[in-house]
Order: structure tokens, then sequence, then C-alpha cells
């Protein structure tokens, strides 16, 4: 299960450490010109070695499109695309080829597949990953046109919770610092933190919100395609996400309905509800507020202090962490929050213009 | 989108005070006996009017199977099976037909079709998990032949949050109270909470915990067939669900990686991890431990108490509540929870085993 | 696999002598005021005992719309439906219980499913195209809408083949005569030959052609989603088809490029090709022309003559045909062809219309 | 729609004259040993300029895996691979920048997408079958270790018809000569044929017959997945293919039951049909004879003479062939059959085993 989406689909392939990963587009709409630019900056955002909050591992993480793109615009023909891998380093992963390293896939890859591409991570890394930015910033570009705009940014970082109203958020703000969180005094306590765990050698979770404007009312299929169950399973298929909740999300649940209920009213500018504990979702369908979501990151299982574990003969051996990790994945997380995002969200508004037949 | 699953596949139809509600289950495996009175079982949990804390309403909720089901055993062909509606009372609510409910999903319906069956949420109605129910049960039958067991039930009410470790619930004893809470005193007192919030005319939201047992290493599908992601899906279509957390969730990203890492070891009993953060679940795929996790239900949005909203000219009006809804829905959304966690469980398995080839 | 479609989907369900058979249809546009009674009246030209050159089972063949329907327009929610079966007779097959029919489903079922329900060809039985041609029946009038136009006949019984020139055909005539054949002189000739060939005891084969006008250019999803492989695919899952050819089909591969090609000319009634070997597709896509293709059916199984066959121990036995079925299944497959075809150009309509955004 | 498959998928991208074609291959089972000589030695068979009657284009078609494959043996990954576009001579193709030519998808796909990389048919040339061939030979190769033989040879160029019966076939002479037809006197006949057709600046159609032999009984799902439907849309998906027939086909229909029914025996090799006019499959499913099937392919649209054609603007405009085209399509079509035939047997027989749970 390595495609994604109804009309438009990302095929997504690759190893951590394998020649190249990439992926397939298809059903992009045709003759759209694209910013390819735009596309790397993504990219950038998701890199490695881009603060020294991140893991400073080097890859250029270079898109190559091979398909699909003809004078700049997409033809409607599927677009193929790989990014190289460079900087592969295969040695520092051959002590893990026969152990187990604690949260990682590496037991369930080999009881379910036989065989494993031990390297990195093989296929179970968040390198696979990129492949959505890619596909992710195109459905942007396209959503763009459209006036939909999409902006994740870092909401908590272990206990430091950016608790703010989202008006009170300054969205232009979230990449004016290393930590991606548009608030600067908490940016700032964040990456103390980060920096402190750190130097633990140890690994901190977090969450990221996820913010979408302008998108027009009407998306979502029930019952089983509603529009949040569909943008639920994108991050709840992002490395290392252990949770999601839309609008109030577990919070709403402490509350009555007298106090959650979102009172519709027909002011200056349209219907619209007083408040927006649904989410701008109800019955799956978007009803023209603000979609916004969280997205709970559990702390990187990589970490740089001995653990214990077993072997494939099940033999208790010591894991000792090496290589270049994150000791917080948030930051390079959130371009891939936006993507999925941006998937889902392009993909059920074609879904939705489909079954419009003029009468 | 009212098919869900990939092998084993469940379609729904039905409105709420349609001629009935129903669905096809097709990838059925064949030959397999079915207790036909178990599957009602698991309807009559979900059914109104079954105790005091739940809707007076009256629904007999018989299903009645059409096909595929031949001397007692499945044939391999589709079950088509129907549920009449008996207690349509449709005069009830006329006084909608023309507004939008405040939280409720008329106003995107009707956005979205330009034309709706606004009769008790018509499609939007929690009445069309009845369905889900139906092949739900039949998937817990196949699951308990193979020795998987799935056990959801009530952990929250508003504030009253069962916080026991998972070694000191007794699953036995979820359905010995009407609040489906397996721990006595905490139930009393969910009953009794959920008894006066009635007394208001008001609702009120809470949390369910699933508990999958004995499900075999090597179910799911990366990347984006994650064992999780489905979970989420499945849970997130279920009317009201606000949020999903597998295995630590959201508590989690407070931890550090030294902290929440799940260490195998092997023991007297086989390879096993010493805790279980990841929910049973790592890198997408079951790794045989317990798999279990939250999914979070908004305060039902039918209040008795005046709430303002507009009609579909945008005037404002008085939405008044009237007929018998619940004031918590958390203990009829048990078995929902169950047996959307038993499709997706037995869809994955079939999935797994699909690839194995003998060799 | 009883689902068919990506955007308007029809899942089937039913066995030919179960309670029922019956359908779900997903996906269709909302707001969309259906016509009851010429969704019968397609009913009507596939039922049993319309003639006397069909079976004279007696069935009313009523469908019972259960949802998705309200105030006679489509709501957008899935359609479901159930045509009950009245005619059971199921002592009729008791002497098929056990043994293979030759050339049809009794043997492969038994082998993959392990168990089968045997009553009258069970879930084998063409009695389960009712289900399709319900669901054709409202494509064609959302078809019918946007001035799309499908119509198929009869083109040959045995060795009698209607070789005219499509211009010379006067589609208007296709139900002026039992056979459904719209040349009267042919019509009289294959009703005779049908009529010897049941008082034979015997059966005879035949070929469909099917026209489908004014069909939009840019219909069809190139690679595997071409028009004429996705019709192709609609026509092979008809029961008792053995063949498919698109424009001139299997006679095309006699003959040069420089006699297949069909040249472009700009006339006076805009662009369009001076012929139509291609039938209509190029490249998989619609190109505006009259798409039109043929079906082979093979004639039916069960004869009135005794066969040679095995019981499921390996047994010899003898087949005595009983019942009452038809000497020629063409005139009743005509709207089943008419049927599949509109679901599928409906659908590859939605699909063309999904990816076409404003820009 | 650039996904083909249910289980064991390919994806597929790439246009003739870009910067390589490729695809990814979903849902290989994993552990598997691939003899990557053998992929390439299929990729050999289609390849342009390998004998003296087809175009005397120069590609290496080199397959290059990027993904999927680990230490010789699949990991049960995506398998991603790409053939690089080396001899793209995009000066030939100038000339119909602007123009469409004859029977060619230039006009339908500058209508449906607006916009057309027309450098030699871009998406739509016949060269994104060669990622079908990479797909196929590794089907190939899983089906060969269950017993499983697909052999597809040309049985017709213009008249000239191989009318053997299926027994008299030696399907290992299928290479012994230049147009893969296995009967050496026919095969000299039809190569003479071609040259002659390639001097006159010509073209020529032909039939390609598909013998599948050890398929084991059970294979398809009906009602919509009936294997020969599934086989139909992978022939028809190739290009120029117009016709598809099953068993006995389109000349069947010319025949009475009592002669084409196959009658079931139970000899000393166990149950058997006397007869094989099913082709091996009865009801959609496979019946354990040799499964059989032709498939039409048009004459090349490309053909060496002056045509008169329109331009993007509707004038009327001549089209020179020029470059280096095939004048039979059909001995490089050969391993295309083959592979989509090894596809779709490969994916159903993952199918049939997802659903046989061990009781």
């Amino acid at each position: 299960m390595n495609t994604f989406g109804n009309i438009f689909k990302l095929t997504s392939f690759g190893e951590s450490h394998g020649v190249a990963i990439g992926g397939v587009i298809d059903g992009c709409p045709s003759n759209f010109k694209l910013d390819l630019d735009l596309i790397q900056a993504e990219l950038n955002r998701r890199r490695p070695g881009q603060s020294r909050i991140v893991t400073q591992r080097k890859e250029g993480d270079q898109v190559k499109f091979l398909s699909g793109i003809f004078e700049g615009k997409t033809t409607g023909a599927p677009i193929g695309f790989i990014i190289e891998n460079e900087n592969q380093k295969s040695k520092d992963y051959s002590h893990i080829a026969d152990s187990f390293r604690p949260s990682h896939a590496d037991f369930t890859y080999s009881q379910k597949y036989g065989h494993r591409d031990y390297r990195g991570g093989g296929r179970s890394s968040a390198r696979e990953t990129a492949s959505r930015v890619v596909a992710g910033a195109i459905a942007q570009q396209i959503l763009s046109s459209l006036g939909i705009e999409i902006r994740s940014f870092v909401k908590s970082v272990g206990h430091l919770d950016l608790q703010l109203d989202q008006s009170e958020i300054d969205l232009s703000n979230i990449d004016s610092n290393i930590v991606r969180c548009p608030d600067e005094k908490m940016a700032n306590e964040m990456i103390s933190l980060i920096e402190m765990i750190r130097k633990e050698g140890d690994t901190i979770g977090g969450t990221i919100q996820c913010i979408i404007k302008n998108c027009p009312v009407g998306l979502g299929e029930p019952v089983f395609g509603k529009l949040h169950a569909a943008l639920g399973h994108a991050m709840l298929s992002i490395n290392a996400v252990k949770g999601f909740e839309i609008g109030s999300g577990f919070e709403g649940t402490l509350h009555k309905g007298s106090e959650q209920n979102d009172l519709f009213n027909n002011g200056s500018n349209g219907i619209h509800t007083l408040t927006n504990n649904s989410g701008g979702i109800q019955g799956g369908i978007s009803n023209g507020e603000n979609i916004y979501f969280n997205v709970a990151f559990k702390p990187v299982a990589t970490i740089m202090q001995d653990q214990k574990s077993i072997d494939k003969e099940g033999n208790e051996v010591i894991i000792t962490g090496k290589g270049r990790h994150d000791p917080c994945v948030l930051p390079r997380a959130v371009p891939i929050v936006d993507a999925m995002a941006a998937i889902v969200i392009l993909d059920f508004y074609l879904l939705d213009q489909a079954r419009k037949i003029a009468r």
C-alpha cells in the first residue's frame, strides 16, 4: 500500500540507503504551470542539516522529474520523479543488520517480510516522506491557485505547548525560526529544550497543528470518506505519528453539547459559525470555516544511549546509538504535514467536482 | 465513499427514516459457519432503548440477510442485508426541514448535495452505523476462530476517566453495567453523571478504549497502509468522533525517547516488549503485543435546549430540541468501535495472507 | 469483486434463488430527478417471459428502492435497491446439488469456495444482471440529460448476421420486434432460427452491437483506463460473453494501415474523421465519433438434452435439462449491454470532469 | 489511471521522449530471489532493432532497479525502476507538434488535456509498454516457481492465420524465428508479407494467441472480477489492441450449446473437460484446463505514405511519415501480452489466496 489518494494519487517507492527514493503522481490536473523552485523549497524545509537542532546528515534532496511535465506545464500524464540518495554511509548500519532496535520497525519488518533492507531503516525510514513533500508541494500550488492555503507549525515540544487562540497566531512567522513555532518566545524555549535533549543523547516528542484556510464548503465524502477521516489517515501514515484530533478533539470530550455546539450566524461576511469546535468539518464535510487539527509525534526512537535489545536469534544485545539523528523530529515534520494535508484537500476537491454535473 | 476495506469490504446504504438501512459485505471468506444470534446480539448492544441512559427510541434493529449465506455458512458471494426502519416518526423532523441544526451535518449536506433527506439527519444519522455492526460481528466471528479478541469499553465520560493500567482492567466486566465501563465504581459515577446531564437537556462526550489481543505479528501494510492509520481512518469515520490515538498517543509526546522506547525481551513466553507504549504496532505493523487505542467522541449535538441558528434562506431561527436522543453516545458506541476494529483487523489479516506465497 | 466503477459505482449482491438480489449505487450525482418508470421499463426488457423466444419463467422483477432517493430526486447518498425473487421453484435444482453441469460454473464455484448455493446457479446465475440494469438505467437517464445516447441491438444469431453499415441501421426499430434486431427481415429469420433451436432442446449464440452517440471528446483515462478497455471489461463481465471488439476489431487485423487509418476532416459540422474504424476511441480516449463495439455471447449452457457429466465424488452422471431456459440469450441481453455501457460512460464522464480545474 | 492490479500492482510513468520511463511494482511477495537477467531478456524481446522486420530505432532498454530488491531478493517494499530514453531524436517529431496524425492519439490527448508532449506520441507511445514487460517478467518468475507457464505467439498477420489445434503447436518454437510464430512454414510466409508491406511504406495488423498452462483451479473473482474480464481489460489496454476473445470466442457464437459445451470427465489424470471451448475459465473462474485467448492488433497507424489531416487550427495539412517505425507490431507485442497475462494471473492468485483462511 504505497499509493495514497483517490483521484490525485501518490505512489511512493524507495529505501533510505538504496539508489534513490521517488514517486509517481497520477491524476494531476493538466495544463497547470508548475513552479519547480517552490517544490524544491518545500523539500529544503524537510532536508537534514538545515539547522543546529536537526540531524546533521548531508542530503542534497534534489528532486529530478522524469515525466508528466512538458514545457513547464503538467500534461495530465503521471509525474514520475526521483531523489537520489547521496550520503548513504551504509557502514553506520552494519551493527544493526541482525539486531532489532527498540521501537523501530526492524522486528516487525523482519517478521512480516522474511527479508529486510536494514540499512538506515530501509523502507521504514522517514526518508520516504520526501516523496510526499514533492507531491504535496504540487498539490499546494494547485490549491493556492484556487485560493486555499495550508499552514502547519510546531504547537508543542514536550511540555512546552503554544496554547494560543488561532486568531492570535501569526502564520507568516512560521519559518522565522528554526523550530517552526510562530511565537518567538515559545520558539526560543523550544529550541533550548531540544538542544538540552540532544546533549543528553535523548529525544523528545511534540505536536504539530495544521490550519487550512479558505477551503470551500462541500469537501468530504461521507460515510467512510469523511474529510477528517482522510486527514487522520494521512497524518497517521507519517512516521512517528501516534495521534490525531480535529477541532476541539480530545479536549472536547470534557464538555457539554451546549458548550461545544457551533452556532450558525448570518453576518456581514455570510454564513459562519460563531465558534469552531468542529474544526471546519461537520458530518465529514467542510463547512467553510478554518479546518484545523493536531498531530502527535512520539519522540524519535533512535537515541544516543545504550539500550538493551535482542538479535534475530533472540539473544540479548546492547544497541548503541550511532549516526546523526534528530533529537526532535517536529521542525522537519512541518512540511510533511503540510504536504499530506494538501494531497488530501486537492484529492477531495477533485472528487467533489467529479459529481457536479450541469443540469 | 460508502465502501470500506480492501479485501473484506463493507458497502453501506440507507437513511435514518428511509425504508431500510443495510449493506453488502464483499470478500468474506467462504465456507465459514456463522452464528446469526451473535450478530443480532451485537446489534442489540447498539440498539436504542436498551437502558435508561440512552435514547428511548424504539427500533427492533432486526437484521435480515438476503444473500451470501447458504445452509448457515458463507458461500463467498456478497452478503447483502437490510435492517428495516420501524419507528420513523418523520413528523418529529418537519421543523428542521428548512433549518440547520448547530454542529449537525444539515448545512454541509445541503450545500454539497443541493438536495437533502432531512428526516432524522438522513444519511448523516448515526443510524448508519448499525450496518457496520453487522459486518463487524461477522468479522469478529472469523477473528475469534483465529484466536484474535477485540474488546472496547468506555474509558471516560466528561472528566470521569478510568485511568487504570490495562493489566488492572477486567474486560469480562464490560457488559456488566449499562455504561460499559469495566470498573464498577467508575461505571456508577458515569451513570450518575449521564443522568444528571440528561435532566439538564444537555449532552456529554467521552472516550472509548479498544484492546485487541492475540493479533499475530505482521499485520499492516506500510507506507500508507500502516495498521494504526487504517484503524484511525475507521474510527474517525464514526459519527461524533473527533480524535484517535494509538499506544501512548498524545501523552507520549510529553516524554523522552529513553522513557518511551519499548525494549525487546526474549522471555519464557517468547519475544515481547517490556513496555507497550507503541500500542502493539511498530512501523505500521503489529508486533504481537496488545493493540490498544483511544477514540474521542464529542458530546451529541442534539440537545433539549433552545439554540439560535439559521434557516436555508439565512434567516435567524430558534432550534428547539425534540425527539428522543442520547445524552451520551458512548455506551452505544462501544459495539461500533468493536465492529470497525474487527473489519480492519480481518481485512489486514487477509491482505497479509495474500502475499505469502509458498516457496 | 462485486463492485464496478470508479466514481459511479455499482455493488451487486444476490443469488438466483435467495431472498432477493439487489445492489448499491454509490457516487451518483445528487439533485437529479429520476423517472422510476423508465428504470422499471429497462428491467422489463430483460425480464423472463416477455416473449415466446425467451425463457417462460415468471419473475415480476419489480425493483424496490430503499435509500438515496428523496422526493423523487437523488440525494448523493448511496442508492440501495432490491428485487425480490418470487418464482424460486428450488425443487427444479435439487438434481444438480451434487453434480456439475457442463460449461456452467458449478465445478469452479464448488472448488473455489468449498460451499455453494446450487439453486439455479446461485451467484453465478445471470439473474444477477438485473441489478446492473437498474444502475444502468439510472446512468442512462443522466447521460440522456447530457445528450448522450446508448443503443444496443442483436447483430447476429448463429450465422444470421446483420452486416449493414451503421448509417443503414434504424436504431428506433430495435424494440419493434422480440429479437431486438432493427432490421425486420433479419429479425424474422432470427426468430425462426431461435424457435427451431428451441424445439431441438438446444441453444444458440450470437453477437450484440452497441452504438454510443454524442459522446463528448475526451472520455477515457490512459494508460490502463483506456475507454475501450473499461468497456471490454464491463462486457466480458456479463454472463456468457466470450469476446469483445471495438471499431473494426478482429476484421481490422486483416487490413493495411493505409486502409484502416481514419483521416481527420474539418467540414461544415466541425472536426470529424472520414471513416470510423477506430470505433470512436483513439489512444483510449473518445474522439467525438460514434463509439461502437461488438460483444460475443456463447450459446446458453443449459440445454434440454441429456449430457454426460460427473458428480462431486467424480462419478459419471447424466445431466438432464429441466426448468425453463433461454434457447438464445441475446434478446434479453440487449438491455444488459446498454446498462454496462451506460455505467462505464457515466463513470468516465465524471472522472474526466474531476480533473478539469478552473484556471 | 496508470496503475493496474489489485494486490500485485504496477504503476507506470514516462513518455516516449522524456528523461525516462519506468514504474513501481507494489504488492510483490517478499523474500523471492529474482533473476535480473531474465527480466532484461524479456525487455530484449520487446526492444526495437531486434530484427529486420521491426523498427530500426536503437534503444538499449536497460532496466535499472531503484528499490525493493536487496541482496538479490524482493523485500516486500515497492520495486521502483527506470529505463532511460537514449535515442530521443526529438527533431523527428517537430513536424507533428501542431498537427494530428490519423488514427493516433494526438487529437484526443490534445483535446482532453489541453497541453501535450507531442514528441514521439509522448505518453500515448507504445514505449510505455516496456514498463509492463518489467513487471510481467517479475510476475512470470513467481508464477514459474508455482508451476504456471505463460506463452504467447503470433497467430496471424493479415490473412495469414495459423489455424492449428493447440495440441499441434510447439510452444518451444516461439522464439526460433523473428516473427514469433511457432510454425516454421507459416513464420516464413509472415516474414515475407511483413517485408513486402514495409517496402510499400505500409503496415499490417494481426492476432496474438496466449496460452496459460497449469493454472490452478479457482482463480477469478466473480462478478466483476471474472478472470477473463480482467485478462480482457489487460489486453485491451495495450496500444493498438482492438479485440479480445477467450476460448472459442466469436467463432463460438455460430454454434449450438450441444456443440459448445465442455463435458466433464474423470479420467486417469483426474477431472478434466473433454473439449475446451470455455478457454479454461467457467463462470469467471479458472477450471484447470489451459487458458487461451486471442488478441487483435490493428495495423500500426504510422505509415510511410502521405496522408491528409488537419492541424490544431483545423487547417488541412499533409502528414508525411518519418522516423523508423514498425511495419507490423506483432512480433514485438508478444512479450507485452505475456507480461500483462502474467500480471493478471499472479494478481488473481494472490487475491484467491487472501481469502483462504485456515479453519
